[in-house]
């Protein structure tokens, strides 16, 4: 069977993605010109795959959906999403991302960190408007999760005694968390029963972690086309993903990403890994790691009410294994 | 009458705020040992006045006075002030703070911006804690009101063209935003009526703007050992605060303030500016602003429950008018 596009596959919920749009495009309208620039700039269209409100739509289908609720909480979920994006690239002095200059890079540091602090009160107060305590505590909850990861990652760059078991939990705090948020609100706003609610926890939970480890792999295999950014940045911020720990223990002794972390002087290391990486068996390993929480993700679902939303679910997870950007 | 001193004013209040001390104490214990240590530097008894705490406490004495609920608020409100405080030294590339050395130049700018995030998500999750959708909402848009505020002073440094409602505006955002968060959710948590809730909003917002303008005037008339941190630090940022304005409005021609905002290459015109406000009966001026604002605060205090706790927000007031640090 061929791979589906991501837009045949939100097909069916289109017009609702759509307003969600809308619903950013709202908040862009500030009293301020200068503030409503940075968020025009910053939440509009952008080649970003709106996958966090997807998920959020998807997983309001099963029970009593309500857009009324859901919206707010899809829109809540890509601004967080954003938000932290922009504190990224602005810590990481990032100039380009999805092909595009960056806030950091255009309106500079203390705009970056601003507007990022602005963005996440913003989705704080959507999420607040659907008065569903629930998903207000897990929206606290998951930004001291993501900020947790990030710190995390922080404190271990360049640092080569990580195992993979750290690697998994960063990549659960820095993304499935978000995840999670997604598909637990959009469950527990259409008031699902807690068991189809935990089916799409595990559901976020997985896919989220698949999802890292395709984005880690690409950040090797990838061009810099495909990414919208320069490959081997992780690399270059000295965080050990997994592609970069398979190719330290397959070549213990002399290995670029050792040479590199370790020293930090020569950037040639950064290309040999890469190079390394994808002349190897590596990345085929990594996929067959992200298949795996893939489908753990997916082994559930045919426990919600049959409904359309199912077979997009197991679509997405198809996609997001297969992307190339 | 002399002033009283700020632990004569808390007094009767000081076994509860030890309480918010020991929460604050209970949230800097966390899995990673790194973000332990970075949350004990920055929550930890400080020198800072727990004003904002204790705001939260004293409104929520003139009716159901509820621990439970004003304990995690009160901690929300200390623990949101000290993360703006995070990002504006990582912005501002600050290195001292009350006579301490900041977070941003102990542990640099990237783990600055991660932990006011993760702080502004902590004190998210402590107010939601309380399940009152008011003090959720309220918090949500107190933090958008904040970032905006400082997002506006960002745009308009070293800008001469700014009126004094340009400024009061800004200080409503940037300051009294959260005082209204610290009063009207103390209010709002005791189940206060709504005339008695608006009279604490009222004295939040005016003690909120008298408290910025004599922390404006501070800047230029008070040590750096008082203040903690160097004097004309809101010049070298090129923020014009109300003793700048009045400067201009005083000297429309040759002025340090027009000259050091508009070429920026002699510090000695900060000196000069600061010489030239201390030397004039600007500062008094200021003061007099000031006073009409705290003087509004308290004007309808008489509208509450006769409590001590009264008492001790007109004392407040009056401290906060006359402090020196």
């Amino acid at each position: 069977m061929r791979s589906l596009e991501l837009a045949e596959i939100y097909a069916p919920l289109q017009a609702d993605l759509a307003r969600v749009e809308e619903r950013l495009k709202s908040r862009c309208k500030v009293g301020s010109p200068y503030l409503s620039e940075l968020l025009e700039y910053s939440l509009r269209a952008n080649g970003g795959k709106r996958l966090r409100p997807m998920l959020t739509l998807l997983s309001g289908k099963f029970y009593h959906y309500n857009l009324d609720l859901l919206l707010p909480m899809a829109t809540a979920v890509e601004i967080m999403h954003t938000a932290t994006l922009i504190h990224d690239d602005a810590i990481d002095k990032s100039a380009v991302r999805r092909g595009r200059t960056t806030v950091y890079k255009l309106w500079g540091e203390e705009k970056a960190v601003l507007l990022g602090d602005y963005l996440f009160a913003e989705a704080g107060s959507l999420t607040a408007s659907t008065q569903n305590l629930r998903a207000i505590k897990l929206f606290a909850e998951t930004l001291k999760a993501i900020s947790s990861g990030e710190l995390n990652q922080s404190f271990n760059a360049f640092n080569l005694k990580q195992s993979r078991a750290d690697y998994i939990q960063r990549v659960v705090q820095k993304t499935a968390a978000l995840f999670v948020l997604s598909t637990e609100s959009g469950a527990a706003l259409s008031q699902s029963p807690e068991e189809a609610i935990q089916v799409l926890v595990e559901y976020g939970y997985n896919l989220g972690i698949a999802f890292q480890i395709v984005d880690d792999v690409l950040d090797f295999v990838a061009t810099e086309k495909e990414l919208g950014k320069p490959v081997g940045a992780d690399l270059v911020q000295g965080t050990l993903t997994l592609p970069a720990m398979f190719l330290l223990e397959k070549y213990p002794g002399n290995n670029p990403v050792r040479e590199w972390f370790e020293k930090r002087d020569n950037p040639e290391d950064i290309r040999r890994a890469i190079e390394m990486v994808r002349d190897s068996s590596i990345p085929k390993e990594c996929y067959q790691v992200a298949a795996e929480y893939s489908a753990r993700a997916c082994r559930n679902l045919n426990q919600l009410p049959p409904n359309p939303a199912r077979e997009i679910l197991l679509n997405l997870a198809d996609y997001l294994l297969n992307r190339r950007s």
